[in-house]
């Protein structure tokens, strides 16, 4: 490989030929070889580049920094944010916990692609961007970092994961209609119950996501904070007045969302209680889904020595050895996704618990894990809203034949005879392998006439 | 011991002559010996008295139930409310998922208490009031247990939560006021960077706690939707019409709290997604706690070999062999109390996640791990409040020293001579162990005069 | 109530006269008013009081302290062993994180009652025994604390944990022998899949439960490893020699069991990982119980409508509303153990994970919540064995007519004819809702001679 | 793009007709987009290469698969494990939970790589080599995938979680040895205490990694027992005899590993409790690293208002914005993956307890968070242990001037005047600034030659 020599404080460094990084990228590239390589999340990458050139536009309106220089840290973020330098950013996750060197890979990045593209070689004369002195300015790692995580979560939530739960939620509630007058047995404890419809059982489903969404909207605000114009410990040193406000409008101009510059500076670095709370939601998200995901593949378990009572599509062979076995598996996939946010919310939460003084350093962490649990979630709500939730059908023949054999009907002669006799009458039939009629005419409480009237599962529900 | 026989739908049971609860309380006594006796949280029986008497004034109202019951059974619950009752509570939170034994003590309880306060005795001919058919009217345990949880977590979070944090944060924004414009050094990374006032520091905590409990308010209308009306399966069988309004309207007069019949009962059993939300507020109150205890137990750390810019109370001699040893005791109560709250947020979440069909029962775990957090939480901010955050004062002699030391005020140089040649100035200062102006001035890089007009600690605020 | 003076090196503090504690427990009582009160397990306390008597003996055959003292110090741990004193240790879990105030409580209340014993009033002239110089002696309590820790949480494991994970394990492991041979339908993915024996099934469990306990006998020896002799930092300053060795010994006379001197005194004092080590096999237990209880409830589920191969014991009316309901109510118990287990787990490990420098101060935290686990653990599979596990018998009539029906008995058929087309024979026998035979015979596959030779489930098993 | 077209039992898939994977790998991508593509880890393929070809030398010496088709299989299988084949697994964690889809790709690919090297087209008449009837004799993906985790998860730990914590734990006992008569301050409750050695101080570190070391290694026995042979639900199903047996062997020795056929195949199926004990081994090292990493850098916090008893090397510019800040970014990185392997350890806990009769179906999950953590814990060790640990020295002139300084000094009195007489001495020297000698003789209590005899910081450790 090819080489060229970059400089930092600290001194030389070889760096790639072909790469627009510096030296201090490279030192992190070296210094941190764990886990695979380039875990870095993509979104952190496009969330710095947005405030880069946020910060450029800002910084120029505020006359310190040229329209000239402004322009041409413009035109590289657009180029990152055009997915056209994925490849010159490699590091991990597991680097400095301030993100350091992911703000100076942008930084490295911006300043060599700006020389390039005007027309110089990149290691050529006096740069004419600099790395800190001018793509960096009033900046530092401790408020970008933050920055790029509340813009890349907050892009995370509005385009995939409010999206996908939406989706799955509509088709939830269109079930709940369609099927509202769908009588069935119902099971609390997983033991026979009164009975219910299925439009009702799926509306409590839907019910649980749109709370869930309701959840997961409340903490948008603080998330719409930013931290961009605290600079190193929140004092916004080293920023001309007003900047924080301004950069935080030219962020929420270029990504469309209602980013704000953050009240208080010194919470918005020290700690990351808006990813906390934020993921707060997302693992409510899971625990609903596991929930719901659960009752779905147990309703539609069998064919034969199952529950049966609904059917779900038959999307692959389910079995490498069971010849013409169908399996749940939009199910399992969505509930792997519910435990994996289950545990990525305890790693938020100890890495949100861990800050120092000025600044928390679990940054890298708290944003791969947002990151991916949104990700996941609404992806795994797409996916299982179209290959199972939207082909859910009822069996009808298998629910009516449950509802019609269930004892717990009796519950609707407590009101008439009394919770004792009633007893009395579930469990006789229960020993004898009988019905509730049969026994409660035997048993003299009942005349058979009263019981058809009484005794309707269509107006139990 | 003197015993009398109880009967339930499954046969006899002996029971203390001297108790009033009946056979299926007996039952879940004997069923269930896991872990400490009457571990069942005392504010659930209570949250069941409220629900119990509101349940009978709307069957009055309703028409199902006489005056004279109604007011029966409201007496009894009243007594519960006054606490005259709590040994009439033996079971613990290890029984049935659904809480259906405590719900049926509630029952018996109160049944045979009225018949006492009629002039009976308990087993004295036929009884005034029933267990199931009167004081249990309208009502199933699937839907009375999460609205006994929901009053107490409601309750709870208002009187001990929401009052305690309020008292710390309103402290440590007094403090920040108060110490304003006491510039010391600032930390990120552990190690010294730019300064900043006391009061900033500190203006930061109460920013968290100010977000926490913004968050934790926006969980409260989820928790004031409550199930009853829903019975066995969320259908509201035996119920008569509008009861669940009506009922709720009750428990809103008797708690003075805002609660209101859930939207769609079907999710207010099957699922506790409320009580997953709000203790992931808890929990995030928890995560900011932690962070700002152990700021404060480092900031007030030595007295001679530790950070020593803050003081806190010394409220107890800290050591069993060190003489004369002071220790950040609050600081530790409440970091203890917030790794508490982390594992009950799990704790929650799992038994959220599983539920089954038309029920989850996981319900008294939930409910038990809620009041612990919301109560641990509250009490360890008042105790943490009165006897650590009441009394931090800066320690000005050392604050002083250690800004005046920093080698970080050379960030001021930067928009003056580069970073680079900043760097240099605080690189060679490290090396020799010398102050920056010394290197600076001996660099050529700032005159003295320029060196002080520019690197002012009060300036860079 | 009346008052006596006490004084610690702070000052005087008000004791309520009729308690043996002193000064430093008052202060304690009255600066942490969180959660319940005396929640300090007393399973700490018990382990205080075998520590105190061990470090007596110690300090004595040492010649540090005369055999007078030493019998007036064992005379009162052997009252606070046999529970005379139960209520002489008011202290909460949420105080410094030391332990330093249970510690002095035992002190304190060590010497008084000895000074009571002795015939003098607690205040009256010099004390016989002093709390820090005599019942302390060679000891802080940075290494008595975790003393305790590891004797109540050792006993607890064996007298409680083990034992009641044994009894189950030996229940389902006699259960498999005994229905070796009924051959039910398997289940993957909650779908039919190839044919076992309950037996199989059950000896799946029990060999869960072997692995468990294998688990958590490991972590036995590092639980044996006993802090005492480390005093404050782990030094052993102000030990006479062999002290630590000694007393270990004396522990593992008292206790029974094979305490041993820590190999490492620094790590014993900075961090609990052996408390984290045993509760990571308490938290695989409650993993494997959970998945166990599950099962059974999914497998007892019914009785009409479920699955209903097993039936298990009816141990008490299942509803309030709904009669002659019966419910899985051990599964219910056991699996909210488990979901507190899987919280407590995380509490610990945030506990472990935050020591700073020579101590470790979540010390009471971790305490409590693993002797919660473990009784909890211990307690449930008791109640569970005795009250469900021990009663499971097989529903043969349910479990015949389901493996008879199911398709996945086709399997027998891929070394016959293949995968393909046996999935041919089970996916149209699916659609027509026929029989396989039907349609192996149908499509010309099989004969029905051979299908009859091929398809036996009794030995596919 | 060009495709071919590929059957399964379900119908005909269109496939990229430059790969080898067929109509089920193709189903799986299709119905599966949720997260990274291809996000089934590469070890986990591996892992079912090893077993794909053990298998195939079992059938083949059991007399169920010809020489020929072993020799073929084997052939791929050696391709596979020697990385040509990597671009040919697309599937993501997030499909079936037994991922049965991937050991279809495994099969798929297998088949149709052996048709190719034969020197035919993929769909060239009938395949040599049929992926089910073939690569997959003897098997289920319920049995090879837990294969394949334990093959994956035993390696990991092997090559690199164990090698990294040793590396690490060397260097540490190095520098407890070499630090041994190094007298600093001790630290309890962050506050001064009596003094140790560093050595001391890092030998607690040491023994804490080799508590977690054998706690690691203790949980091998359950891991090294593989589920291969168990085929559907455990019982064998379509097995010649002793093909458990062999094909473990065979995995041992092309692994070199000691695997055996597990005990319990039921177990092996529908629990991984191996997982879950395996990875609460790696949960208690990160809660070991996470105490020594945050106790290294706060040692090594400064440079001039920190602690600074350490000096740790200096590997990158620590600030876009402070100029000559370092930082301990090693600490960060390592304390990061710790907060990632204590929400691994939930996420896993959460996949392990939600098995269903026969089968685990959170297998991938598993799977991948469990590599996941035991890569990042191996790299992490050894990163911090090159880039920082074995760059720890004394910084000697703080370590004396604050030992020195320290008030704890005064504990070796106790034995000498008693624990009252010292706390004053302590406090008066606290409150007036001064030594503890000038107190202890002023107040009359030690004279200046009995202090200088008894009071030696060396002498105490």
């Amino acid at each position: 490989m090819n080489y060229r020599i970059e400089k930092d404080t600290m001194g030389e460094v070889q760096v790639p030929a072909d790469k627009y990084w510096g030296a201090q990228t490279e030192r992190s590239k070296n210094n941190f070889k764990i886990g695979s390589s380039a875990s870095m999340p993509m979104e952190i990458i496009y969330g710095f580049a947005y405030l880069k050139k946020a910060a450029a536009f800002a910084n120029c309106d505020l006359g310190v920094l040229s329209s000239e220089k402004r322009d041409a840290i413009a035109a590289v973020c657009d180029e990152i944010l055009a997915g056209k330098l994925d490849d010159q950013f490699p590091l991990v996750i597991w680097q400095t916990g301030s993100g350091t060197q992911s703000n100076m890979n942008l930084n490295e990045v911006i300043a060599n692609r700006a020389q390039v593209l005007k027309g110089f070689n990149i290691s050529e004369g006096e740069p004419f961007i600099k790395a800190n002195d001018d793509v960096n300015k009033s900046q530092s790692s401790n408020d970008t970092f933050p920055t790029a995580m509340h813009i890349a979560a907050y892009k995370a939530i509005m385009e995939i994961t409010i999206p996908g739960v939406e989706k799955l939620q509509a088709t939830l509630a269109a079930k709940a209609t369609e099927y509202a007058a769908v009588v069935k047995i119902g099971r609390t404890h997983l033991m026979d119950a009164t009975p219910l419809t299925l439009g009702q059982e799926l509306s409590g489903y839907a019910a649980q996501l749109s709370f869930g969404l309701k959840a997961l909207k409340n903490t948008l605000p603080h998330l719409s904070e930013i931290a961009l114009g605290g600079t190193a410990v929140g004092t916004g040193l080293n920023t001309p007045k007003d900047y924080d406000i301004k950069v935080a409008q030219y962020i929420a101009q270029f990504t469309g969302l209602p980013f704000v510059t953050a009240q208080n500076k010194f919470e918005a670095l020290a700690a990351h209680d808006a990813i906390v709370e934020s993921h707060g939601a997302l693992k409510q998200l899971a625990v609903s889904l596991n929930k719901i995901a659960n009752d779905i593949r147990m309703l539609a378990s069998g064919p034969r020595s199952g529950i049966g009572e609904i059917l779900i599509p038959e999307n692959e062979p389910g079995s490498s050895i069971m010849p013409g076995k169908v399996n749940p598996t939009q199910c399992e996939a969505l509930t792997m996704v519910c435990a994996q946010i289950m545990g990525n919310d305890v790693t938020i939460s100890v890495g949100g618990m861990q800050g120092h003084y000025e600044l928390n350093v679990f940054k890298p962490l708290m944003a791969a894990n947002f990151l991916q649990s949104a990700r996941l979630l609404g992806d795994a709500c797409v996916s299982f809203d179209e290959h199972c939730a939207q082909g859910i059908e009822p069996n009808y023949k298998r629910i009516k034949e449950l509802v019609d054999n269930s004892l717990m009907l009796v519950t609707a002669l407590n009101t008439k005879i009394g919770y004792y006799k009633a007893a009395e009458i579930a469990q006789t039939a229960h020993k004898n392998g009988t019905t509730l009629k049969e026994e409660a005419v035997r048993l003299g409480y009942v005349t058979p006439e009263d019981f058809d009237d009484w005794v309707k599962p269509e107006e139990m529900v």
